[in-house]
């Protein structure tokens, strides 16, 4: 059975890009750039007519949704242990995580990158942006104050919210945040998650890196 | 055991508090208008600091994040049969489609009543409200195609996706749009979904109504 993952280098499909990883699935990555649009073109529409990244063909089907696609293969893959069983507030709290970094945290973001979807004319970007940059930066804090009480997001245990925070995290450093002097709990927190095989092997295979 | 859900009328609260009184739970309702911006409050910060409606206060811990407090709920309660199990693809469309009603419908409806949250000024409140109505008017056709195809959200079984279409369609009537003319399929459905004693309830005791 196929798996693949329509991604962009970067983009959050970086976090479902880790998980299969760490589950140790064979998958097949298919690239859709975002920089250059391709996520909007004819070939990758018919995949998810939304045009967003990422989505992941498994079991036959198509799932697009970051939370979704992080929680489906957690829940579907039990026995690599990134995911809390058994409807425990472990598992609410990595619910909440997963939502709350896909409705505030990414969308802050995408009104930096993407002000086109919040406003309709270009005069317009400018305060769009800078309103995300306050946003963004009102959602790194909160995770490294969450980060200072807790090993990964949620307790002791490397879950699907993890990768998906190591992609925030790149996200500041791009904007030229310093992230080590204003975020210490949240840096180390990388370095810690950085030493995982599947995240440099994913960081690899994507071209990227966390530092610039 | 006391779980309480807080809310504000007609708020996507209204959601959970459907699945609330589906399940068949004893819960207390705990008023905060976001009308009068009592969800700032001292008290209500004190539970969710985010200020975010609503809030799940359930086996002792506060959950805050609609999609997480739904697919909690659905999860925990298995016997009410308002979530598909076992990793399903029909679980998957379920979160697929909890993430996109928040991240996607939800956010366009904020810009529409929080334009603050995405431009520092108010002179730039108009673009980002008219690029709202636009996004939400995106999201009403998809629900309405989908459920021409689709007896509710997922498949042929009302889950906790369902009340959350139900608060989207109430806040188009609210916006002035025809609902019944635009999106036939979505509006019969809603009177479907209407006809549940629990929507019914819910209704009632939030004081407010689909049509005005």
């Amino acid at each position: 059975m196929t798996i693949a993952l329509y991604y962009s280098p970067g983009a959050c499909s970086f976090a479902p890009h880790v998980v299969l990883r760490e589950i140790g699935l064979a998958f097949e990555l298919r690239e859709f750039s975002t920089a250059d649009r391709s996520n909007y073109s004819p070939e990758y529409l018919a995949i998810n007519p939304k045009g967003r990244i990422p989505a992941l063909l498994i079991d036959g089907f198509v799932l697009t949704e970051n939370p979704a696609i992080l929680a489906y293969l957690g829940r579907k893959y039990e026995a690599a242990g990134l995911y809390p069983f058994d409807a425990s507030e472990d598992e609410a709290r990595c619910l909440e995580l997963l939502a709350w970094s896909s409705n505030t945290v990414h969308v802050a973001y995408a009104q930096i990158l993407r002000p086109e979807w919040f406003v309709p004319s270009e005069q317009e970007y400018p305060p769009v942006q800078a309103s995300g940059r306050g946003n963004f930066q009102q959602g790194l804090p909160e995770i490294d104050a969450h980060l200072a009480r807790s090993r990964f997001a949620v307790g002791n245990r490397f879950t699907v919210v993890d990768p998906f925070w190591l992609v925030f995290f790149r996200w500041g450093v791009r904007q030229g945040y310093q992230m080590k002097e204003l975020y210490p709990s949240y840096s180390r927190y990388v370095d810690t998650v950085c030493e995982r095989p599947a995240v440099g092997r994913a960081l690899e295979a994507e071209g990227i890196s966390i530092w610039p």
